[in-house]
């Protein structure tokens, strides 16, 4: 067979792991936790369906979703790390990086670099496409959150300093979803979702 | 809040169901079947991943990303209905149009009207687009089923001309892939995947 497609096809196998990789965050029906595969999906969408709020009028619609798509594949190795784990991201970078070696290497070389500087784009935060996708990378699982009664928030014991830190990038990048955002923290601590903290 | 978010946030909640609506494909490591939120992911990567292999050259990457995200979504109401069905397929169409009726008028006018579009095109298969997302859409399943030892083949008695008749799109939109196919049928029957019907 034709050595180019095997490589590519023994990623895409690959690959597959992402559906057993699994988040903190449960599924909106609360049966079980959500897995890489499908937030990838769902971010993708969420990405799609919300554009129009986008601050930035420089953001390419098309590569944000291609980000979608693979900003969490480096996990297949790396795991996924709780966004409010302290100790998990000291030494997520290096994790990551070294699974972005070995996942990526898979792939033939024009595609690996491909894909993988659109990882780290996403990963640096540094451009409008990243700063959009961040944002609904973030927005994602605070609405399951808020759909599932906080849990994963009240597991975790996190705080409304810690969400409105990890929310933050919303308020520049997606204001009017900001609004929405700022709405369900209060929500949340009304009706017990999120404790106050210290 | 501001009614047009609402009725997208709705939206993107409601389709979060997709995770619960299982195909009859298996995941690479047979644990349990897939679902359609992490099919319409795989699918989506994969027809990035393939893209050079495409035939026509008619063919807008982005659009086929965004059908692939949206392609499955009717069956949130309307279930999945296995591609060597032939009683379920008497009443899918019926099924299918009632669920994106429901499903997609949660959405603004404006963008129900440009992802039911969207769903429409992939479903009729006339555009370069729509058969190169079709394509890729059979040939994800394939290859998982060729990796699981041919476990829906099996399971449901699937015969091998009723597999060529399922991936003839292959030949004519993605032929190098065909390739590959043919292949992996030859090497399914010796391996006793696929049996050779009547």
């Amino acid at each position: 067979m034709n050595e180019r497609l095997k490589k590519q096809l023994d990623f895409l196998v690959e690959v597959d792991k992402m559906k057993n990789i699994l988040r903190q965050t449960l599924i909106i029906d609360k049966s079980r936790r959500e897995n890489d595969a499908e937030h990838s999906w769902h971010f993708a969408l969420m990405a799609m369906t919300l554009f129009e709020y986008s601050s930035s009028k420089e953001v390419d619609i098309n590569r944000v979703i291609k980000m979608a798509l693979v900003h969490d594949l480096v996990e297949v190795y790396a795991g996924d790390t709780f966004a409010y784990d302290v100790v998990g991201y000291e030494d997520k970078q290096k994790r990551e990086n070294e699974a972005a070696d070995k996942l990526f290497s898979i792939l033939p070389k024009d595609q690996e670099l491909e894909f993988r500087s659109l990882w780290c784009e996403f990963d640096e935060m540094k451009t409008h496409d990243a700063m959009y996708a961040n944002a609904i990378d973030r927005f994602h699982p605070f609405i399951n959150n808020y759909k599932t009664e906080g849990y994963t928030w009240k597991l975790h014991k996190v705080t409304i300093d810690k969400i409105y830190k990890r929310m933050e990038i919303i308020k520049y990048t997606i204001p009017e979803i900001w609004e929405f955002v700022e709405f369900a923290i209060n929500d949340s601590i009304e009706k017990g979702f999120i404790i106050k903290g210290e």
